[in-house]
């Protein structure tokens, strides 16, 4: 923070007015912290040097605590919507930053995610180039709330898509799940573990790109499951698809601690939420070298070939278990984990 | 609302959980509403065919109450991010959209704002490719809050800067100040006219797309006086180009029952929110043209010239009033009207 005056202790309702104050929040804080030509336009918006067709995600992060064991909001928002964008075969590039703020948030609170979103940036290789500013009144929000919209081009190898999926394609997952969900539900439960289980929220970007300049169509889709966990992906790729999913559970990587805190919650991690780990379907000639390629990358050292499509139980995902029965995995109806992202 | 099961008469937690209560909320609601082919490709995002460069523009809206005289926090959140890509230049041709819903909301409230926001989309000609729903428990948001991020290309005209701004360039506006605040405000307080104030909020993308076809870079600058009204758009100009801004009282279009209102509060409808004006800086010798094609626009039939550009008092600006005098104009500092949009 460069400052004349320095800013108060909390943030408050005037910051959200669009007056002197709002502008002292934006220098002393935003621009500062995400320098680049792009906000320097001080325009209504930016204009990015983007070639076309533009592939475009946006998500609100409403996660709770916006701090937590391995990241916090600021990380989650960029890292979250840097993934949606890859998942579509894009490579993000820009990235707008919408805060919905409560009154009475720490400053140092505000800065403290505002710095890790700059690192996340960072990491993934994209710039905020725009970005709005709200607060709500105490009562009327919680501590913060961020919505992030990235936009890239679509890799030139990408082919992605639903209708590519076929009979026999490998189901590939690129690390241990249900990470994120259990960092956050044994902070707000206040569990204790041998060794802390902390969120898997990363960037997927760079790992989604060596696959596909390596591999091009041989991926047939991506996605990253968040919300609803593995078994929401399977069930919207075997609903979309009208092909079956099969799991095997002893291939799902899994640590032990993030099994054991499911296990004392009575939690099946098949729908625990991920934040830094995506699904890929594959060809299936090509699915162990895939694989290999994954195992290679730091963000994919753990990735594990965990199931495959099926045509005989369409729009259905079965789970084959450890014993060698097999059951059917069903949706997530409801609300396991409220605001988990 | 096409619909197998029909949905409950409240948004509820669960909607926001990724699993099957979601896919139905935007099966029964967004996606039945916003029918489009970028959103049937059912990504993580959309890929859409714009050409490059891309203008990027995010806001969010946290408008208290959310449906008001006028307009609802729907169209209010289409026009306000169409203006804003419409203000940097660029023609805005697809929208993200954002939901963070609190528990609770009317499914039918929710419905309507829906409508209204493919309604204002259809107006001002975008498409919602993407978008995302979250939900907060029942006290930790206020209804909706609404992000919308708008991408689309520059105008091939268009040559907008804060730098193209020359002392003796006029400044006009697009219709009658203060009406969007006073609309939120009067609502608000409960206070009774002859004639019921009305939001202004629409879209202007339109009647800036027709200016720049005709004027093309005479037009230097363009601003939409949102939050902090035409007195933080004078402000900013005026410290960002190190130039004055000359406002002239008597010059600016004001009706008779918002001026009115901002006497009986108290409030400088300087100072007050506007949805649907703009302000414009151009060239001084096109400026009795522009305002003439302004005026024949339905988006500016209440088009003036309000001031113009001086060298004289760098930084600052003033208002020469009614009875001949002049007034420094100082910047909104603190908050006069928290969650106006």
């Amino acid at each position: 923070m460069d400052s004349q005056t320095p800013m108060s202790s909390s943030i408050q309702l005037a910051h959200g007015s669009g007056g002197l104050m709002t502008r002292e929040l934006l220098d002393q804080i935003i621009f500062s912290t995400f320098k680049n030509p792009f906000l320097e336009q001080k325009h209504d918006g930016a204009i990015v040097p983007l070639k076309g067709p533009v592939v475009i995600s946006t998500d609100s992060f409403v996660v709770s605590p916006i701090f937590f064991a391995g990241g916090n909001i600021g990380d989650l928002a960029i890292n979250g919507t840097v993934n949606d964008v890859a998942m579509c075969g894009g490579v993000p590039e820009f990235i707008s930053l919408g805060f919905i703020i409560e009154e009475g948030l720490d400053t140092s609170d505000f800065v403290k995610i505002v710095q890790t979103i700059k690192a996340a940036a960072e990491e993934a290789g994209v710039l905020i180039v725009t970005g709005d500013t709200k607060v709500v009144e105490s009562g009327k929000g919680d501590k913060i709330f961020i919505n992030t919209t990235g936009i890239g081009s679509p890799h030139p190898r990408a082919h992605i898509s639903m209708d590519r999926i076929r009979p026999g394609d490998q189901l590939l997952v690129s690390g241990p799940i249900a990470a994120h969900g259990m960092a956050i539900l044994s902070q707000r439960e206040g569990l204790q573990f041998e060794s802390e289980i902390r969120s898997d929220t990363t960037c997927l970007n760079h790992l989604v790109s060596d696959l596909l300049d390596e591999f091009g169509d041989q991926v047939h889709l991506l996605r990253d499951p968040t919300r609803g966990g593995i078994s929401s992906v399977c069930s919207e790729i075997a609903q979309d698809s009208a092909l079956g999913v099969l799991l095997r559970e002893t291939a799902l990587p899994l640590d032990p601690q993030v099994a054991a805190a499911c296990e004392m919650l009575g939690l099946d991690p098949l729908y625990v939420a991920n934040e830094g780990i995506f699904c890929a379907i594959v060809d299936a000639e090509a699915a162990p070298k895939i694989l290999e390629r994954m195992k290679s990358h730091p963000k994919g050292g753990r990735a594990a070939l965990i199931g495959e499509i099926r045509s005989e139980y369409p729009g259905k995902v079965v789970m084959e278990s450890a014993v060698g029965g097999s059951r059917i995995v069903t949706p997530l109806i409801g609300e396991q984990l409220p605001r988990i992202c």
